[in-house]
């Protein structure tokens, strides 16, 4: 019987339906390749640092923050192409019978290592870390511009993702206003705080510890879970076990216990589904407007193993062909999730 | 320089950003094929009638709605692997602190030609006429079910649009509910006739004559538009010039009009994007809940052109390599949109 679910963060119906359900091993893609360079050259591997924008930030292998005459491990760069530019008005105004606005914000590209790696898989649990902890430092420093609203740190990993360069690299997006997906997620746990005095995230959590259904793991700090109202096979969600708004207060013993998550996890989708292509992204709260206590960050990856088809696109309801029971099953049966 | 929009319909922001873009003439596709058939053998194809669940509506080669013991043009047949079910109800309840509800609905598949045809551009006007027609009964019929709110028609064209059998055909979901996405463009074209007392859609039709930058073509009836806000490049929008919120009161002079822009679009994207996958379907109002005159129903045609990565997915706002005035000013040059 398929089934209609939603949850009381995103406040929206999916539809689960089994009926055409590939079986996991099935979800192995083929793999297609995204461009390995430009002209036979990686802008992002060591030697080549000229061919980025100058850099924002650079980490050198022990974690620390370091001028450019260090050697680094991660840097961070302006997008070369970006989607937003700082110098840019963030205020809109009418265009007929439009709104209009000047594409401010900032669009940033981490480089994950000097290296040429083309997966997540290929870096250690510590590069992780190094990885995470860039994140929070930008996160800080972008806070300080009162323009900026919300920050959207998210990866695409391979080609159907929408990597248009091979070398393992994330993205920093920084916008002048809450987009409409957060400004959702803001929506329905506020509302549910209202009525409830307590947060959303939190009670799901407790549901589903008490359901024991849907969790794939868990550590000291973090959860893994298949999320009920799961939009794609896979979906899955790291949802830190204390409560607060901000991935920008995460501490460091929760970074290394959120790298681990990351770790099992590209590991899983890199052997077990066959190098699957993924988006990831973390949804945390507003910079600057005042909010009750009532939102709590999260991270998601969503693998691309299911297409968005005429329905998806046509209504915002998405069919998910497996069940994340099912999914959860099978990736607690892996050798991947283990403290 | 980047750029925020939006547009009094959907009311949510998308950025088109065009550092990135690719001509138009660089959106043709390297074509991949979507199975053929099942184990050999096409389901859709005349003479393999029992291969699919048994037929609700069958029409013939001069538009007439048939018996089964008629040669056809068209058959209309309950989807082998539903998403939705009729047999199930229709009333959701608490699953801890989740929400579910069964699987009720209707998913109807229209196969367009008894002949193994692939592609929407190999029907002639008179059979898109056809499929039009087949359309408005199903609705009408879909129609006497008071629990069914919503229609949804779409056609998925080619494997990366999310088709699973190559055989031209377009598929029919009825709804107990509103989904997200016609919820939005109700609640939009609400506020704007309350505020204005005139259909949002009308005052933006109008404005885009006067701009006179992003309509393609227009008949007697229709206007063929890329919309100010595009999502997608290329995403096309057919409106009625006529203001009516529901499809299925649409008028047989309107029919004739509608397949010619259908068949005039089918060309274009086959011959000049070199056979893209693309999903279309149409926007029509709720079948029962009264609504005051303000929404107008429309179609709209999304090219898959670009891929919906983290930062779309992670925040909702899409982004969009070209900008709509271009993409019209390629049309029009084109040999296709003529009267």
């Amino acid at each position: 019987m398929p089934e209609y679910r939603k949850d009381i963060i995103l406040d929206e119906w999916v539809i689960i339906a089994t009926g055409r359900a590939k079986r996991p091993e099935n979800f192995k893609e083929e793999k297609t390749k995204v461009d390995k360079t430009i002209m036979g050259i990686c802008p992002f591997d060591k030697g080549n640092e000229s061919m980025t924008p100058p850099e924002v930030l650079r980490m050198d292998f022990q974690g620390n923050f370091v001028d450019s005459s260090v050697d680094w491990q991660i840097r961070v760069v302006p997008n070369k192409f970006p989607a937003l530019i700082p110098d840019a008005a963030p205020y809109s105004k009418k265009y007929g019978v439009y709104m209009v606005m000047d594409g401010f914000g900032l669009h940033e590209v981490v480089i994950h290592s000097p290296e040429h790696i083309t997966n997540l898989s290929e870096l250690s649990q510590f590069q992780l870390e190094l990885i995470l902890n860039v994140y929070v430092k930008r996160l800080q420093e972008i806070k300080k511009d009162s323009r900026i609203e919300s920050v959207i740190i998210m990866l695409n990993q391979g080609k159907e993702a929408g990597a248009s360069l091979e070398h393992s690299h994330s993205q920093i997006f920084a916008l002048p206003l809450n987009p409409p997906v957060i400004e959702k997620e803001l929506h329905g746990t506020r509302r549910y705080f209202k009525q409830n005095n307590r947060c959303a995230m939190c009670d799901l959590m407790k549901f589903e510890i008490s359901e024991d259904k849907r969790i794939v793991f868990d550590n000291e700090n973090f959860f893994i879970i298949q999320p009920y109202a799961s939009r794609n096979p896979f979906e899955t969600w790291v949802v830190p076990k204390k409560h607060y708004p901000n991935f920008e207060n995460i501490s460091q013993s929760e970074i290394k216990s959120f790298a681990h998550c990351l770790k099992m996890l590209s590991d899983f989708f890199y052997d077990e589904l066959n190098e699957p292509s993924y988006n990831y992204f973390i949804h945390t709260g507003p910079l600057h407007t005042e909010i009750e206590n009532h939102y709590h960050w999260h991270f998601e990856l969503i693998p691309k193993l299911s297409i968005k088809a005429g329905f998806e696109i046509a209504t915002g309801i998405d069919i998910c062909i497996t069940t994340p029971e099912y999914t959860a099953e099978f990736m607690k049966a892996s050798r991947f999730f283990k403290i």
